[in-house]
């Protein structure tokens, strides 16, 4: 059971859904959906874990909640720049994000990306849904490499949630969530 | 072949993809694409073809642009509402949007449909590809009743289309197109 050991339950799951365009991704974080929601839709916080630890990210917008827009660059060391955008239908606090996603490579591929916020008793359960327009557009998506920065993201997520934690109750008190 | 004739050059081809949970709307309209992607794009516009006959139509919103965002409503005979909303990822003048659809009936279910304005010369095909999450939701929608609607909105839009273009090519000029 990969839900009985800490290390194990925590680990990111990337799954191609076999008779769908999409791929699925998987992964718990000990923290409540309060705050892990609040990690994915504040700019400053999207900030601190999207991606790979070995690019830098830059946010041009991110206007979480329903009918707003976002972009943002992740730049590698020698200076070559990733653009991504796209829009938010729906932002249910807490709950549920549906957003389009382009990768600005290729500017006529978008997918639909559903991200769900299950709650687990102080903990939760964050489901990615990722829908593309073809197989072969979700077997390129998962041939780019994409994992290794999913999974380096939500590494990087995790210490950021168990960082404010240990913050928050520590002896210096809040530290603004 | 049913792009000799006239009458079936300009028929509403609705398919469900064999294996997709996608729904692909294709018809050609006698104008050009600029003239089309227009008649999809300026909400007083849409609003004298989209859905069926029967129905009264409000638009609370249609900023039909990258990153823009549209709700309006279809209402009954008998005062009963139905409302759409959604985002619009692109709008590439004159060749293709790319949106995000609900049916406020089903408040979770999302798809992704891509409008593609093709020149055929002087004429245009219109191609939608809506992409579900499933096959269920797929053939739901197909159950619902839409293809009623789209094919007396696309019969609206060729009327609008051919007045549009005896108006301007008439004694009175242009008709602010």
């Amino acid at each position: 059971m990969s839900t009985t050991g800490k290390h194990l339950r925590n680990e990111t799951q990337i799954l191609a859904e076999p008779d769908l365009p999409a791929i699925r991704i998987t992964r718990d974080f000990d923290a409540p959906p309060q705050r892990v929601f609040r990690a994915y839709t504040d700019p400053d916080l999207v900030l601190q874990w999207l991606g790979p630890r070995r690019l830098t990210m830059r946010i041009d917008k991110y206007d979480a909640h329903s009918g707003g827009s976002y972009r943002y660059v992740h730049r590698d060391d020698d200076g070559t720049e990733y653009g991504f955008h796209g829009v938010f239908h729906e932002v249910r606090p807490n709950e549920r994000i549906v957003q389009t996603f382009t990768y600005e490579g290729f500017p006529d591929a978008v997918s639909l990306e559903t991200t769900l916020f299950d709650d687990l008793g102080g903990r939760t359960r964050v489901t990615v849904k990722s829908l593309m327009d073809s197989l072969e557009a979700r077997d390129s998506m998962l041939r780019s490499g994409m994992d290794h920065g999913v999974r380096e993201g939500h590494q990087r997520l995790a210490e950021l949630l168990a960082h404010q934690q240990s913050d928050s109750t520590g002896p210096h008190g809040e530290n603004g969530f």
